[in-house]
C-alpha cells in the first residue's frame, strides 16, 4: 500500500518534467490519483508511465494552447492541441459549465486530444453548480460490432453525474462494453480464462482465452451477444464515437489512435481527423425546475433504490456506491498499487531524478 | 397482412372518436404505425386500445393544452396535461428544435404524460434540420437493479438519431434491458422457455421461466448480471429515469402509472409527480462544425462500419438498419398484425362504429 498524497506529489512532478505547468500537472495528478483512490485501478498511474511514452513519440504538447474552434451559445468545438486530455477535458468541461451558466445548457465537442482518464471525473466538475454533467471519450478500437469480426469501437465510457441534496450524488461511468479491457489483463496475469461473453475470438467465436483480444479477437459490447442485446451496447458505443470523434473533428472508429504505442493493436495507417475526441456537457438543474426540489427528489430516488430487498448475500447499490466505498478505504489504508505498476514508476523516478520510494 | 393505409385510417378515426383533434389523431396513429412498419410490433396498433382504455380510465386528456412550465434559452419543462405521449413528445421535440436553431442546442424535460410509442420515432424528428435528436422515456417498473429483487425501473428505452449524407441516418433505439418485454410476451403465447439472463424470478434467481416477470421476477437491465455488466444497464436505465421523471416533475422509479389499468404490475398507490416523463433534446450539427463536412465524414463512418468481415451467415448492422429494413418489406406486403391485435381492434370498430375490416 501506497500513501495517495506520495503518489500525487511524485505524479505532479513527473508531469512538470516533460513540460507541463505546475497548474496542469497538479490537475493531471489530480484526474490520475482519483482513479487510483475510487478503485479504477488501470486508469490511475498505472497509466503514468503511458502518457510519458505518448510525450516520447511527440503524440501528446505538454503546453497546449486549447481553443474554441466554433461555438454558439450553447455548443462548442474546442481542439485540444495534443494535450494531455487529463487537462483538455476540464478545460472544455469548465466551457460547458460556462455556456449552461449562461443559457441553460453547454456542449462541447473535443478533437486533437489524448486519453482523458475516467470519464466519471469530467462529468462530476459539474455537481457543484448544481448541473448535471455528461462525459464521454472515443479510444482506439478493441470492440467488435454485433456480428461483426473486425473491431471497430473503443470501449468508449460514458458517464453521467447527478446531484442529490443529503444523498452523495448518482455517478454513472461505464465502458459500453461488458468488461472493461483491463479486467481481461488481471485474468491474464492470473493465467485464468474469461468468463464467455466477455470476448470471442479471431473467427468471431464465443471463446474463454484470456489472450483472444491480442490474437485478432475482440471484446464484445454491453449484452454480449445478439440474443442479449450487444446490439445496444453496439448502438452506444457508436453514438459515444460519433458525439466524440466525428461531432468534433478526431479520429473514429478504427482510425482511433490507441493511447501509447506500446498499445497491442498497432497506430492506425490513416487519419480522418485530428487526435483523440471527447464529448462533455453540463446541463443546469434549474433550466428545468428548482434545483432545491429536484435534488430532494433525488434524495428520494436514492433512498427508494437503496431500500430495494437484495439477493442474499449482496446489497442494491446506487450508482457511485463504489466508487465512494473504495475511496474511503483507500484513502486510509492508501493504493494497492500492483509491482509493475511500482516498477514503472521506479523507472521514471530513475529517468527524471525525482525520488519515489 | 393488412395494408398500413388501412390500419393508420382506422387508427386516426379512433383517436378522433375519443376526442382528439385530427391533427392529432393524424400525428398519434403516424406514431404507432411506424412502430409496425419498423417491426416493433410490441409498440404499434397493438396499443391501440390500451390507449383507448388510459381514455376510459380518465387518465387520457384527448384536447391537452401543453404548455411551457419552465424554461431558458436551451432548455425547458412541458407539462403535457395528460395528453397522449404521442403527441406530447412531439411537441415537446419542436420546442426542443426552435432553441437548438436559436441557440445551438435544446432539451425538453416533459411531465405529466403518457406512453409516447417508439423513442426512433420522436429522435428522428430533428434529422430534417441536420441536427442529432435524443428521445428517452420512463415507464411502469418491470426491471430490477443489479442485486434487487424488486423491480424499480421501466425498460426505459433510449434513442439517439444523427444524420449522414448519402447514407441513411444513424439510428440508435433500444431499451436499457437485455429484451424487450414484448419478447417474453410472444415466448408465453408460444409456450417457450426465456434464454437465460432475461429475466430472474421472486427470489432474484436466474430463471428460464417465461411467465417469471408477473409472478413476482423481473426483466434484467441490459447486461444480464453483475459478471456482464447488468451494473451499466441499471446505471444507463437510471440516467433515462432521472431525466425524464426527475428533471421534469413526473413520477420516476417504482412510482410511475403502468401503461394502462389492464397491467399486471398494479397501479402505484402514491405519486411523487405527475404522469409518466419523457426527455427530449436536439443538437444542431453546425453548432459544432459545418453540417457537410460531418454528414460525409458519418457516411464515411456508415460504409466503413457496413463493410466489417462478418461472422458466418450474418451481416454487421448499422443501427436504424433493422428498422429500415422491416419498413421496405412492409410498405409492400402490409401488416401481419396477430390475431389478438387483430381482435382488439375489431372490438374498437364495434365499439365506435367505426369500420376496419
Amino acid at each position: 500500500m501506497v500513501d495517495h498524497q506520495k503518489v500525487r506529489t511524485f505524479t505532479e512532478s513527473i508531469f512538470q518534467a516533460i513540460g507541463c505547468s505546475e497548474t496542469d500537472a497538479k490537475l493531471a495528478a489530480d484526474v490520475l490519483i482519483s482513479a487510483d483512490l475510487n478503485g479504477v485501478d488501470s486508469h490511475g498511474v498505472a497509466r503514468l508511465a503511458g502518457y510519458v511514452r505518448l510525450y516520447d513519440h511527440g503524440r501528446l504538447n505538454p503546453k497546449p494552447n486549447i481553443q474554441i474552434v466554433h461555438e454558439t451559445p450553447s455548443t462548442a468545438t474546442v481542439d485540444g492541441d495534443r494535450g494531455l486530455g487529463l487537462v483538455v477535458a476540464p478545460w472544455a468541461m469548465q466551457l460547458a459549465k460556462e455556456k449552461a451558466e449562461r443559457v441553460g445548457s453547454g456542449w462541447v465537442a473535443v478533437q486533437n486530444s489524448n486519453h482523458f482518464g475516467i470519464a466519471g471525473y469530467h462529468s462530476s466538475l459539474a455537481l457543484n453548480k448544481d448541473m448535471i454533467g455528461w462525459a464521454m471519450t472515443n479510444a482506439a478500437p478493441l470492440v467488435v460490432p454485433t456480428f461483426s469480426k473486425e473491431k471497430l469501437l473503443g470501449t468508449n465510457p460514458i458517464s453521467v453525474a447527478i446531484p442529490a441534496d443529503k444523498q452523495p450524488a448518482f455517478l454513472a461511468d461505464f465502458a459500453t462494453t461488458a468488461v472493461a479491457y483491463g479486467k481481461m489483463e488481471i485474468l491474464q496475469r492470473q493465467g485464468k480464462p474469461a468468463p464467455m461473453g466477455w470476448v470471442q475470438d479471431a473467427e468471431g467465436k464465443p471463446t474463454a482465452y484470456n489472450n483472444a483480444v491480442k490474437e485478432g479477437g475482440g471484446l464484445l459490447p454491453l449484452g454480449g451477444d445478439r440474443e442479449h442485446g450487444s446490439h445496444k451496447g453496439y448502438g452506444l458505443g457508436s453514438v459515444v464515437d460519433i458525439l466524440s470523434g466525428v461531432l468534433s473533428g478526431a479520429n473514429y472508429g478504427p482510425w482511433v489512435p490507441p493511447f501509447a504505442t506500446a498499445g497491442f493493436h498497432g497506430v492506425a495507417q490513416q487519419q480522418v481527423g485530428k487526435g483523440t475526441g471527447h464529448f462533455l456537457g453540463a446541463m443546469r438543474i434549474d433550466g428545468f425546475r428548482p434545483a432545491d426540489e429536484f435534488k430532494q427528489n433525488m434524495d428520494t430516488w436514492i433512498t427508494r433504490f437503496r431500500s430495494a430487498p437484495a439477493v442474499e448475500g449482496e446489497v442494491v447499490q446506487i450508482p457511485g456506491d463504489q466508487e465512494r466505498n473504495f475511496r474511503a478505504e483507500r484513502l486510509k489504508t492508501g493504493l494497492p498499487l500492483n509491482e509493475k505498476v511500482i516498477e514503472s514508476l521506479e523507472e521514471l523516478s530513475k529517468r527524471f531524478k525525482i525520488p519515489f520510494a
